[in-house]
């Protein structure tokens, strides 16, 4: 499969974009605004990757044309431009692209950082509402700690929360997600649910906060 | 120190007072509306424990005398019973006792649970809306595994996450719930932050519900 990670050059874009290279056989599609921006994360990447033997199989794009090439779109953007990238790439996609979304509203103050979702209840389903009718949207990848994703030489053993309303396209991105290794991608079921895994993000950040030694947290559900 | 168990003849407060009774000194009192009903409930955790040879200090009381008698009071009461039963007890709190709550609103649909805190924001802000404003109100225990917790001969590693307002009685109620043997208890800030750490309830009992050979789970950041 061919995987474009729209805002690949961001943290957790960095992340998924290593550990997908690294673990599974993939084509890795780093989408950005600004293609050279693409192209000098893609050779860091690379140069991380090939620093432990490992041959890349990543190149950079502007994001429609990574999103034009890839069966599987992850929006690894920042929350408020989750709306104006999936207008920029709609032409591209169509019912055979699956449109990942690991994005999380979040308003922060003095106490920490709260949940923050659009008025439709939950980003996974702003971008369902704004996407073509015809491609299946899945939520993904919204609580993975990026420091660790990122970071090739550390083993985890981390989870990932999936929800989505097509079946087929959920459980092609629970099958893709567990290629990674240490990572367990569990069902949270329909898009009407996203609330409640996004919700999370903003709890490990706060839980990062106020306990000593805790910092990138991630989850495992036991 | 003394434990009311307020609503300890439900499944959480079954949990909490047995490992309590199991793995701390501290003295169990279980509330009930109908003291009969607690007193029963007694006879019950105490057969439980004397057969594993552990000698029960577990007492049945009626919530109010439970609450009177505690340094730490439980609100281990279903959320649409929290605003009663802290007014059934109110006159018997004071700047002494830790009022704590696990409580979690929720919704039920077909597609699963749905956060749904009252309109102050979550049970833990309801609750120190209601208690005396002199009572410190801890938010804990909400999303522990509560089959787990019930069964003494399952060894577990669990966190549960702390929230409240006065720093020294969460830092008591850290204390405590790190003296139950395989739990781990983590600050999340303030009850400000409670709404993070409460809708991770509904999300565990969608997890169990849509992904095989998982119920009743709980959850560890790592």
């Amino acid at each position: 499969m061919r995987l474009a990670l729209l805002g690949g050059t961001g943290d957790i874009g960095e992340g998924l974009a290593l550990r997908f290279a690294r673990d599974t056989d993939h084509e890795i599609l780093i989408g950005s605004r600004d293609p050279e921006k693409a192209r000098d994360a893609v050779a860091d990447y690379e140069d991380d990757l090939e620093a432990r033997g490992l041959e890349a199989d990543v190149k950079g794009f502007a994001n429609e044309m990574a999103a034009d090439r890839a069966d599987v779109v992850i929006l690894s953007v920042p929350p408020y431009h989750v709306a104006d990238t999936v207008e920029a790439v709609e032409d591209e996609l169509d019912e055979e692209t699956i449109l990942v979304t690991p994005a999380v509203g979040m308003k922060g103050d003095e106490d920490g950082m709260h949940y923050h979702p659009p008025g439709v209840g939950s980003v996974s389903e702003l971008v369902a509402e704004q996407a073509p009718d015809e491609v299946p949207v899945v939520g993904a990848y919204h609580n993975l700690a990026a420091g660790k994703l990122a970071d090739l030489d550390l083993e985890f053993d981390l989870d990932t929360l999936v929800v989505g309303d097509d079946g087929d396209a959920k459980k092609r991105i629970l099958d893709l997600s567990n290629e990674i290794e240490g990572l367990r991608a569990l069902d949270a079921g329909p898009l009407a649910n996203a609330a409640e895994a996004e919700s999370v993000t903003p709890l490990v950040i706060n839980i990062a906060k106020y306990n000593d030694d805790m910092h990138d947290v991630g989850v495992k559900w036991i």
